[in-house]
């Protein structure tokens, strides 16, 4: 049975992190459709002999070259209208063999360092890469709501595990770690106070080690102490209080 | 398109609490099946034209006879096995019109009060009823890893929210919750530690009044503090600390 199920999609939410923003990986359609957003989350439907974690994996691989992550489920999407507005019809008719079946979508989502993952496009995806969260405001589907829900649940996951390791190089400066923190919570953060907060949890040791070749004075550099911050992530810490 | 979609199911995890057990709401599918377990979980498949969860709503309405709940999602369950078991496609075939077809489905919880809710069977349940979840092992297809699935979105949820008003009487004693707690929770939790923190937390508001007519001193009752619960549920608070 390696046929494509034609109710059953799959969509991945790669989160990254640019220093100063949030990230997500999308897939440009191309020039199929004349009206309507080209920009997608990474998806297709998924193989009869698979699972669903399987069809995400593939489909990522697939449509944006980017091999090898965890990923977890966001949930399942499946408003009868989701697939149904114009542009998205005709950019169906052009891909797949039953354009007019219902289709309802499993959502993931992952957080990834994005100097690890360069993404190319294939299949029918004509460019992949990284676009800031906060300067989207349509996709393709109803990926962007589904985008929305994966970011909702990152923001409930900051509150009892730490995040960072995934997103973060291994030496960083605490602004930077602000800054992401900042850019998940989609808030300004007191910056003495945030601080605090990381350094009482005890996820980040100081390096002897400052920035190079920056065009300001200097941060002293930072890196997680593993086993802290997979102690926390396994057993999750007292609400963080943002 | 008022059709069943064949590849697409709902499950509802229903709990409920009996003062001494978490219990979930099953049913039975008779004796179709010679061999397997005969409980399941209500579920089946969706119609093209309704979303997820109004599917889940009247699957629940039609099979266990209770509506007006509020479901929550737990996931969705795609293992391309998962109702190949011999007595689960027995079953399918006396009741499905596509009994081979790929199902992948999306499970729903909720928690609420057994007294307000007495289920009633009917379309293919044989019937509906209560049963304790710490005393189940095996449910058809893969009820069960949904159940356990439901149970440690339960687990986690306890830890930032607080849980019961849905599940315990307007009046209850101490006792009554720390008994949901430990159940929920799988553990005995140290009686006056748990006190403590519940008060610590305010939700609870001691009444002046007493239980009536139990078989051992009567306790004093509480109720919850509907207006520091809400709030607590909406903006969680430190993790619990179990």
């Amino acid at each position: 049975m390696h046929e494509l199920n034609p109710n059953v999609s799959v969509d991945c939410v790669i989160f990254g992190f640019d220093f100063e923003k949030l990230t997500v990986l999308l897939i440009d359609r191309g020039q199929e459709t004349k009206n309507g957003p080209r920009l997608a989350l990474p998806g297709n439907l998924i193989y009869n002999d698979e699972n669903l974690d399987q069809a995400a994996s593939r489909v990522l691989d697939e449509l944006a070259g980017i091999k090898n992550i965890y990923l977890e489920q966001v949930g399942a999407f499946g408003d009868p209208n989701r697939i149904c507005k114009d542009a998205d019809r005709e950019w169906l008719q052009s891909i797949r063999a039953e354009p007019e079946a219902r289709v309802i979508t499993v959502a993931y989502y992952s957080l990834v360092k994005m100097s690890d993952y360069a993404p190319h496009a294939s299949s029918f995806a004509k460019t992949a890469g990284w676009a800031p969260v906060s300067e989207l405001f349509e996709l393709a589907f109803d990926h962007y709501e589904i985008l929305l829900a994966a970011k909702e649940k990152l923001r409930q996951k900051i509150k009892v595990q730490p995040i960072g390791f995934n997103l973060l190089p291994e030496k960083f400066t605490l602004s930077q770690l602000h800054k992401l923190y900042e850019s998940i919570l989609d808030k300004p953060l007191d910056k003495r106070n945030f601080r605090r907060k990381v350094q009482k949890l005890g996820i980040v040791t100081a390096l002897k080690e400052k920035q190079r070749g920056v065009p300001h004075k200097p941060s002293l550099l930072y890196k997680f102490d593993v086993e802290k911050y997979e102690s926390l992530s396994e057993n999750g810490f007292d609400n963080f209080g943002f």
